[in-house]
């Protein structure tokens, strides 16, 4: 039997396509007779980003499948957690792997550099791909260039581009099934009412421990006292549909109405066990909109290192416009100030026993 | 002989202090009877901190004394170096450290947070001490509350932190000892004057790259042209004292032209033995201001998820206070934009010979 | 009012017990006049271990707690969950945390080794008390020293060991909530018979794989149906509580034959709702021991790397030792073994509706 | 100008072939009509780890070349240390990444294990030809099959293996440079003897601290003093180019007694100029050393957690032999032992200031 069908059936080398993998890598400078030898590591880091951004995809997809459909059941939902925590994971090595490309100092880049012009890392398709997944939208977008980001890709990644733009993204679906939760109001629970008394209670107190303070100036109870205030009429305005229909025709807020309702039932009663792993989802999204930023920004600060204040070869103002999509591209960030909204435990309304009980295990150390 | 006499001689219990670090946990919430869980990791994590901040001040305080003499040896730059390379291992370590805290869910943290009121993380006195240390100035500093952050501490630590403040920082230092250094001219060469005109050769081919691009519209061309022609303006104006002067007066660099100077001179000539050292103690400090914004970014992203736009226990905006310090409280950025004026080695001037020999060991392998 | 009493009530400061804390750090090598550098590191980083130990003991002792009574209820594996993942983080830092300590070169060690003799790690009372508190059994503890390691420790310190050691670890008491899971035999569902039909067709399809290989040779064929021949032995075996008994007697297995048949069921079914959670608790408690195994293995490394072959203060032979314990001081071995009796989903019987049904939640999107 | 040419000129998918390497995966459970998610994971993550391993190989062989010559320069020194330290961040990212496959549950890879019999990680002939070109003999590798690890690979790579473990490997060429050393006898100051002094003087002190100990007992002391007086054995044998011959003969160490002795001699004056880099050159080699240990020994445990006791695709007996390959694989470990020499900086022996003119720069503040 020969080497080659061989190996086709089964071989390490040809399951993972190495001859193809590994023979990838063609230094530009090496084309000018005296090649860097650091181009090597700036081609290959590149391409293993390139595989975790597959692999990011393939996980990203399948969550956004989980939650495509009108009932999405619990058992998906552990799925979903699981394989966002995987992408975590792939992040949270990715921003590791920037120390690596660090270790090229500027000189050294500078080797090569000039062979990469106008190539530049705003090109890849698979991470334009997943900022759309997400949410990201065009018109949040920060533009590095006069002109639009599509015409850095092909006609065909162009349309595949613009019409996931004009799908509903991963954010979309989420906030599509937290509005769908049904526990806001069941018989004569009305979350929205009880958590509202037990917030103007809660605040109540802590205007009294500010007025109490043998620590501070009679000046910083009133700042304080003011600040409180704010947030008093910020929990006030909060949950005042009409403002908060403002806020989001404003661009302060993208998260409906509803949806934030449930993400604060779900964060306030998370240890129910029917709302463990809806809770779990919304800490794993957090998560991942959190390690995105700091990828930016490591991204940013490697690129200011590298090149202070220089200009990116794809003609970006390098580092500055980095930071400004590391402050900007930030998709999830009202479900971080879901936090805004939290009251200690102690605060908390008891749930009615027949809620408690549905959002309990069918099964009961009494049955069977 | 007594247990006590016995183990205050020798036992790893006696020698670390253990009675007292292990003895001054007190969790709060303890007094109102019903402790919270997490108020123990709350204090713990922050007493590792700051034993950490304790070591980290012992390793700069070292690298100070270092450069406080008129003559830097180089037996102890090699010792500076290598402390600054331990301080970076730490602060990577307090950066992960975030991820412990951030097992404690925004629920948790309510539990005991009203107990902590007005206690702050900006009381911390070690943490202040090693920002004056390293050349943070009181003009720079970011208001977080109206009143000045001295009142935060004791009279002798106010008096400790003003004459700090009025004492030579670690960048001072730095700079002085970067002003010092002889090699920017000996004899007929004048490395200045040798950079330049290396520079405009390198800018003008540049300029033809983007000229003869079959790739870029007329239209991107001329934002590109435009865009190199600012650099080279910028090439230019570095180097005219009377700009960097300026530049200083208005705030925007801190580092002395005859500094600036030599730093590049280090980074563009560093493999030479002699300059092998001060190359590595510009990176090593380049690393540790990187790893404090970082340390800064990750604190103000942990704050938001703990608190939404909730206020600090100590009365600061909470998160946009944390993400401006870590824009505003970054101390060596001019040594990152040193980056900016780099060219390729196959753009350096050559160093005339002698000075090359002085660069060099004493022993020769044809000596002894 | 006085500094003190403002302090002593609110404070940064005081709430942290820094007067204490950070006046514990009292080198040894500074009474011969001549203080070393970095027995200021050697000295806090120890602390900083001690600190971690404790937190890490709050946290198992209330894993305990959780475990002690005998009905566990699921909202409390949550919370053990959450609490074995804090502790997993806490483990990731501490093994990271080795690499600071490596930042010592063994020449700087040498400066101050000589005034530790004869005090060692081995004194760490905490660390002891977590091996007793998880389960490492007296009998099962490498000695690194002719004498029993009691001795190390105060009277007091003594007693609480052999108490512990006396009372139900954590091993036993989740091996005791393993042997109550009520559903391993449910009505008509037997899970021990219907595993093992599974796993013997499963087996005889591998088998075939092998005899029907165009790549393997005769011989090697053979030797890959004598390994299976063995594993199937295994498996027909580890089901065999006789089999089970000699095995624990002989002290190759510590788990009950009941509690690994539990072990197997959840990881079998563990996306069914209410096995979920204890799922993830067991894949918790593998990760602490892996963490514990892998800390173990750095922490040998880094002695080897900074003794040689010397030995350690204490009077164990170092290297060496440490090298045993990571092998023989694991004390959940038994957990990672069940992946030995893992098959495909495909291969997994069927379970009846009335359990599976049990195993879900209360609410049905049908219910109210 | 078409779309193609215009890309393959200088667009980032063409420079990094991302149509060949996004290519590349093809899960074989693809083929079976029910696609197990994972496989890609699996598939991705191996691919990465090769790009790796083609990086490493790439600064490796650098490294080698630097070593080749009868002449080594101390500028390539330099380039030598600052390519191994990227292959020591590598690794690290590498250890890390374990924790990414470890996010499949053995379930999940129990969905397409079967399709993979019998490719092996065996296979990957990168890994092999690092570890040959490091210095790993046939002689010391662990057999996992009955048969040689060759035939695992086409013939070409066979040829180049064979030829490779006939050519000198890194440890072979550090070695020889080791050797090469001028500075153990230079004029009157030998080296060796200087040293031996010291060290008798330090052992007897040693003696001296053990016997007026108050708190061993007699027996402990004895014992102690046995432990120290097989010490000086080792200290007076290791120096007794006999033994030292013995030992090598027997395998029991494999560092030429010569090259012993110049690392020794790095070592203890590493903060003299000239010795600055050799001393770091023999760290870096230490934790590349220690990080492909520790590599090993994460890859082991996560076997046994993936599979327990079940044995490898590849046919060996999985977890088990892992295991001794870490500890039986380890190249470098005579450069561990070094530090089993190193005595205190307070006992070294004065350079002669002839020697130690030598071991500093040319450049004198006071010269030019």
């Amino acid at each position: 039997m020969s080497q080659e069908k061989k190996y086709a059936s089964i071989h390490y080398a040809s399951y993972l396509g190495l001859d193809r993998v590994l023979d990838a890598q063609h230094p530009r400078s090496a084309s000018t007779g005296k090649e860097a030898h650091d181009e090597m590591l700036f081609i290959i880091i590149h391409q293993v980003y390139e595989l975790w951004f597959k692999q990011i995809l393939h996980e990203v997809d399948s969550v956004m499948r989980i939650f495509s459909s009108e009932t999405t059941e619990e058992r998906a939902i552990d799925l979903a957690v699981h394989r966002l925590h995987r992408v975590n994971e792939i992040l949270a090595l990715l921003i590791k792997q920037i120390g690596i490309l660090e270790t090229m100092t500027p000189l050294d880049f500078l080797e090569f550099r000039a062979q990469l012009f106008p190539a530049s890392g705003f090109q890849s398709f698979q991470f334009r791909k997943l900022e759309v997944l997400l949410g990201l939208k065009m018109d949040r977008r920060v533009a590095y260039t006069p002109y639009a980001y599509y015409r850095e890709f092909s006609p065909d990644q162009q349309d595949e581009i613009r019409s996931l733009e004009a799908s509903p993204s991963l954010f979309d679906r989420i906030e599509a099934w937290l509005e769908r939760m049904p526990f806001l109001q069941i018989e004569d629970f009305d979350f929205e009412k009880k958590y509202l008394q037990a917030v103007s209670g809660m605040l109540e107190r802590e205007r009294q421990a500010i007025r109490q303070s043998d620590y501070l100036s009679e000046e910083e109870k009133n700042m304080r006292l003011k600040m409180n205030g704010d947030s008093d009429t910020f929990f006030a305005n909060i949950f005042n549909p009409e403002f908060h229909g403002q806020q989001i025709a404003q661009g302060n807020i993208r998260l409906s109405y509803r949806a934030a309702l449930s993400a604060l039932l779900i964060q306030l009663y998370g240890s129910e066990p029917l709302l463990q792993l809806p809770c779990r989802l919304l800490n794993a999204i957090a998560d991942m909109d959190e390690q995105l930023t700091t990828w930016r920004y490591r991204h940013a600060q490697m690129v200011l290192r590298m090149l202070g204040r220089k200009t990116g070869t794809g003609g970006s103002s390098g580092h500055d416009y980095l930071m400004e999509t590391a402050r900007k591209h930030q998709i999830f960030l009202d479900f971080h100030h879901i936090s805004t909204l939290l009251i200690p435990r102690s605060e908390l309304p008891e749930l009615p026993p027949r809620l408690k009980a549905l959002l309990g295990y069918a099964y009961r150390p009494s049955t069977p």
